[in-house]
């Protein structure tokens, strides 16, 4: 867990982590950070899946994850009932999207894809300058993928599909499938091309699907050196000549681009959803 | 080409169909009928892929259409020019999603996809109460599929991609795989179930990039009896329970639906841009 204090301009005073234990154990934890800031609103991008349904009784809750001692915790009323501040909540990816299209790689943007790969695969979208939420919101990384024929692992390593993007793709099936830890693979390593392959077929179906002015890759996984210039080859090769802008024929790597944020995207966009729960709760005096 | 007048409730007065021709010999036809009724604003609902940027200085073009005579043609500024009429203009999917959210199957609802199944495969998207463009706009029918391995024709027959959901779903690609025209396939014949299979992936990957709150397939192939509840069966089982929405879990049949304004969807979705323009127009005087 980061807890960060800063305003609406983005900028970070403070940053500290937490290890997220368990609601007993960290929520304790987090109100008496809080508590001697003095803060005036919270902002909190969460793993998920969330209830995000403003009409739902548990909007605001922690639904179906497998951190099992946090599902169905409801974590916007227990932070907004021990701060006793406004506060808004959103996924931590659409937090990350929401930063970066605010002062980050996507500024001034009205439309991005945030992705990080990591311990998984998540990915929050702005569309038409709005947090995408619907029926619940994005969960990109269970999108089903074509594995390739070299592929010793083909089905992956998800408990809830045959051959997703996180079961194929995420840290931890890279390391399954060759047992050895991402950072440790060499660059030329076979591991790279194929991750470069499911992460342009995700890419590729981004552009087709939600068409963002922006896709941002964040995550442990990119930071592996020269995978990102893979990814940006393979999906302008994948996508065929059929999509004719210039962000992908002429500036592709203009368009799937690294944070701008570093580690802090969700951060910059949890003080923004903070500072936006400030407004909304101005209205209503 | 379809052209209606009607009104701002969808309610639709008139209806005629003309050939697509070439822009020489149907525009007139076009702005002729129009002329005629004394139309005070126009809604367009284009095939595409269209120049949706307004500040493109092609905005209202059709651009990379495989319909040459229609490539770079300004569609926008010609019927504005001939009509002297307020006028907006989205692709024909974007149109018919508005018009099922307006007053068909997605009524009141902020989000939902339209998709067609026919000589070719487009998505609509409306995501949190707007027409999605982006970068361009949705081109979903283009999304990379997994080809079955019963399937004798993997590849499919896209120009620009190997097995992508148009080159594998649509009514040429069943025409030319089994040889016969998809209206002719008896409802127990093995095409409907790899047609559902095909459909139930794009569906999977709908859910879970865009969230919407309802998915509706219209178009010709859809008109085959029995198919819809194999596309709703097969894509409850492919999720494996990780989206535990009661739309999914509970509710499939009344989350992936018919068209309920049949063929007059994109119809009345422009009608809804015609209001739209004329409101537009009335703020600039």
């Amino acid at each position: 867990m980061v807890l960060s204090v800063g305003d609406e301009t983005g900028r970070i005073e403070e940053r500290i982590e937490l290890a997220t234990r368990s609601p007993q154990e960290t929520m304790p934890e987090m109100l008496e950070f809080f508590r001697a800031k003095g803060i005036s609103a919270l902002g909190i991008g969460s793993f998920g899946p969330l209830d995000l349904d403003k009409s739902s009784k548990t909007y605001g809750s922690i639904t179906s994850t497998p951190k099992l001692r946090w599902r169905d915790y409801p974590l916007l009323s227990a932070l907004q009932k021990g701060l006793s501040v406004p506060a808004l909540i959103d996924t931590d990816v659409n937090a990350a999207a929401l930063g970066e299209a605010s002062f980050g790689a996507a500024k001034g943007l009205s439309g991005c894809v945030y992705v990080t790969i990591g311990t998984g695969v998540g990915g929050g979208v702005l569309a038409e300058g709005k947090l995408l939420h619907g029926m619940l919101h994005p969960e990109l990384g269970h999108i089903p993928l074509r594995p390739l024929e070299v592929d010793a692992m083909p089905d992956g390593i998800c408990p809830y599909h045959k051959g997703c993007l996180e079961g194929l793709a995420s840290g931890p099936a890279i390391e399954k499938r060759f047992g050895i830890k991402p950072a440790l693979l060499p660059q030329g390593h076979e591991a790279w091309e194929l991750e470069a392959e499911y992460l342009s077929q995700m890419c590729v179906t981004i552009v087709l699907m939600l068409s963002p002015q922006k896709i941002i890759l964040g995550g442990g996984v990119m930071h592996k050196s020269g995978l990102i210039e893979k990814v940006r080859e393979k999906t302008v090769s994948a996508l065929g000549g059929y999509i004719r802008r210039p962000e992908i024929l002429e500036n592709i790597a203009d368009y799937i681009v690294p944070p701008l944020l570093g580690d802090n995207s969700g951060a910059v966009g949890a003080l923004i959803l903070a500072a936006r729960a400030l407004k909304e709760s101005e209205e209503y005096k």
